[in-house]
């Protein structure tokens, strides 16, 4: 199934996405879900909630009308993750890539950084290019949404707490990501991490590790590769983190870019005004946003 | 004014700290407070219920009926900000400090690192030490309540967006903290951002970069030191996050350790299982943890 967050007279609602448009699942389920975090709601409860959703989605439009489904009105689709964690260098053709004034090696252990609620975004809602920067980079990722409360989850069940997927744009402005150690500012600025369009439940994207991914910008490819190819795959991720983190429903987890990030071009192919950046993942979709300058 | 969260049969209340007890914020303002985050609806609406909280606290108690201050039933002032971030290495005798295995140095911007959702804590709950380390760390910090809604803030402006200050301890798990270049994992195990007993507001404390600051563990003072002493002040903090990221009321800011932590010790003076861990700030209170062992 394919669940989305979307606008609705200016409340977030939970939706079905089907062939002919969505059913407002805030709507059909009830106070099931409540009014200021639907989706993490819908998540917490699936294992009630999860067969009357899909008892919905084998009803005709006549028994569940649908609404139009329109990508600019969809929200990222948990809007307000209780945290959003990501990953750094977990591709090895993006550690290997050369970028002018670093040199990089595997690291021998996961890198983890925050994206911080501030930075959270709608799949289609512009990317703003900060005022205080000339260095905004995009990076196409997997993202991984966390389906129950869990701690030291073992790697060889940690699929069993991963409710879906979505695609991501872990957004970077480089020179404040790399002004000190610490690249949390870099990566947390307004805007920067839109994911969507909607989770796509495990179940029904099988092999998460098996997944085509791309990112263009202006319809130039610029990413290719497979979420295969990641380092740390979802599960040691899961594992590792879970360790010190006790995960939520509907947390959030950037899997990390591969190769043909902007600032590995020479001379570097940063973000600028009006720039389309759209990344695609097989089975998860696709987002797409415009880079607007910040006045 | 001194404005907490406590626990009332089950869930979060917002309260008015009074010599004789607590006024039930939630109860006397009614709807105006939602009941999954009754302090950050107090702040965002600080300019009507202001007033109103005022002209409660000039109400004898039999008007306004106090319920007694239990020390273990305060919740975190704001159990789940919408961020937290942390600054780090922000006061000289800090980054003087010894530390085997390191060398530091003035850093040239500021350093900063979040403390996420899972690891907001209660100001008198336990501090749990992580299965993983046994190099778990204190660090006595005073912590910024943002006010309003907020970006690129002036620093000759910033102190209007603070709402109020409490006590907080930065708690680190240094192996972790330090085994990537990111020191997110180790700075955002469970617990080990308890803040509070609650927020004084910034009217009530006057000058915030005048406060003694102490930390103690199991009554030994081990941190003493003045928030003047601060190289980044909270006003230059505000300016430079907000260049990034937009503000909001309920957000919360750690603002840095003196020296005296537990790493500098030789050998080292790590927290262990029963260990008592308080942390004092002038005019703002104190908030006191026992460490246990996680099982």
């Amino acid at each position: 199934m394919k669940l989305c967050t979307f606008l609705l007279d200016g409340r977030p609602q939970a939706g079905l996405v089907m062939a002919d448009g969505l059913i407002n699942l805030s709507q059909a389920l009830g106070p099931a879900l409540s009014a200021h975090q639907p989706m993490i709601d819908l998540i917490t409860h699936w294992a009630t909630l999860g067969p009357q959703v899909a008892a919905l989605a084998q009803q005709p439009a006549s028994a569940a009308p649908r609404v139009p489904l329109v990508p600019r009105e969809l929200l990222a689709p948990i809007p307000r993750p209780g945290k959003t964690l990501a990953i750094g260098l977990n591709y090895l053709e993006h550690v290997q890539e050369r970028i002018v004034g670093e040199s990089r090696t595997v690291p021998e252990h996961q890198i983890w950084f925050p994206k911080l609620a501030n930075a959270i975004n709608p799949p289609y809602a512009d990317i703003v290019l900060p005022r205080v920067s000339t260095r905004t980079d995009y990076e196409a990722e997997m993202v991984a949404v966390i389906g129950q409360r869990c701690k030291h989850v073992a790697p060889e069940r940690a699929h069993e707490v991963v409710f879906g997927y979505a695609v991501g744009n872990d957004v970077s402005v480089r020179d404040w990501q790399k002004r000190t150690s610490q690249w949390t500012l870099g990566k947390c600025f307004d805007t920067h991490a839109p994911f969507g369009p909607w989770i796509t439940t495990a179940d029904e994207v099988g092999d998460a590790h098996a997944l085509e991914m791309k990112g263009w910008v202006n319809g130039e490819l610029r990413q290719h590769s497979n979420t295969r190819l990641m380092m740390h795959n979802v599960w040691a991720q899961i594992a590792l983190i879970s360790q010190a983190m006790t995960l939520e429903p509907g947390d959030v987890i950037f899997t990390g870019t591969c190769s043909g990030v902007g600032a590995a071009f020479d001379p570097p192919k940063f973000l600028r005004d009006g720039d389309v950046v759209r990344v695609e993942i097989e089975k998860l979709g696709a987002i797409e946003a415009r880079c607007v300058q910040e006045a």
